[in-house]
């Protein structure tokens, strides 16, 4: 199944967002990639709306299928770290939901094992699993970038299995 | 200095809102106070475009001059919980901030302190103290009424310490 799938990577400081599509049985392809930077001497809620604001041109020029973030998990060391993404995350999933377009959460070590074959790869195994599935010349830059490439080709080729097992029943019945 | 402030005290289910006039050297008054409630059955992103579309109903009506948001604290024991509750207080700040309204965050004991002399009041003692001072012949419910008008009163009070503190220079210069 076709699908254009947007990835994003959430961050208060840098989001990357990584817009793939699925062409079936081929590798996908990248359609857009980048990343938003917020002002760190702003104060959470100007954030917050610079947040609404660029990744709802992201998605208006986009217009994906589905919208998948990673997921935060509980920091037990960082837990007003990860309080605050959840405000940005908040926002994110707002922006797309709104729009009508269906999230998906996944977490970062969901992500791994899709791209890897191991939930705890590194940094550096994953960056070349996205450059080797994607066909690009170079790894992309910052690792916001990469890592939002993982989560939207980890959600594509998830889909792609929703698809085949939501046929499957139909198949049986001709 | 007259103000009007909205308070909130955030929820994923129930959100309390409490909007109250200050009045110089009067008693606060309360223009308008209940709950957003959230569908428990529905995913979180629905329940954000849910609260979005709630919190600026309220706010377009009432155009407060502040709003004032409980701080989440990190709940060691349940940060999941706490990272959820970021989400929907991520949409609030939201709202406010992209109308212009300026936000402010109270921690509970802050709250508690203002109203009861104690950041360790029981809910109890913290509701009768909102009875006592604006004037209620009842004690608002559901109890997260009660705790956004706490909010909202604890904000009115401080918004009046800062306008004075900022006069002062000008006092002395005069």
């Amino acid at each position: 199944m076709d699908a254009v799938v947007c990835g994003i990577d959430p961050g208060l400081l840098i989001t990357g967002y990584g817009v793939v599509r699925t062409c079936g049985s081929r590798e996908p392809v990248v359609v857009d990639a980048g990343v938003c930077r917020f002002d760190a001497k702003a104060p959470l809620e100007t954030r917050l709306v610079a947040i609404e604001s660029d990744l709802d041109a992201i998605l208006s020029e986009h217009k994906p299928d589905i919208v998948a973030v990673e997921q935060l998990y509980a920091h037990y060391k960082h837990p007003r770290t990860a309080i605050l993404m959840g405000h940005a995350r908040g926002v994110m999933l707002l922006v797309a939901s709104r729009r009508g377009i269906p999230v998906r959460s996944y977490a970062a070590t969901q992500v791994k094992r899709y791209l890897t074959g191991n939930g705890r790869a590194t940094k550096d195994q994953v960056q070349r699993a996205i450059q080797t599935t994607l066909g690009l010349s170079e790894i992309p830059e910052p690792p916001d970038v990469a890592d939002a490439l993982a989560i939207a080709l980890c959600c594509g080729a998830d889909s792609d299995r929703t698809a085949i097992a939501d046929l499957r029943p139909m198949e049986v019945a001709e």
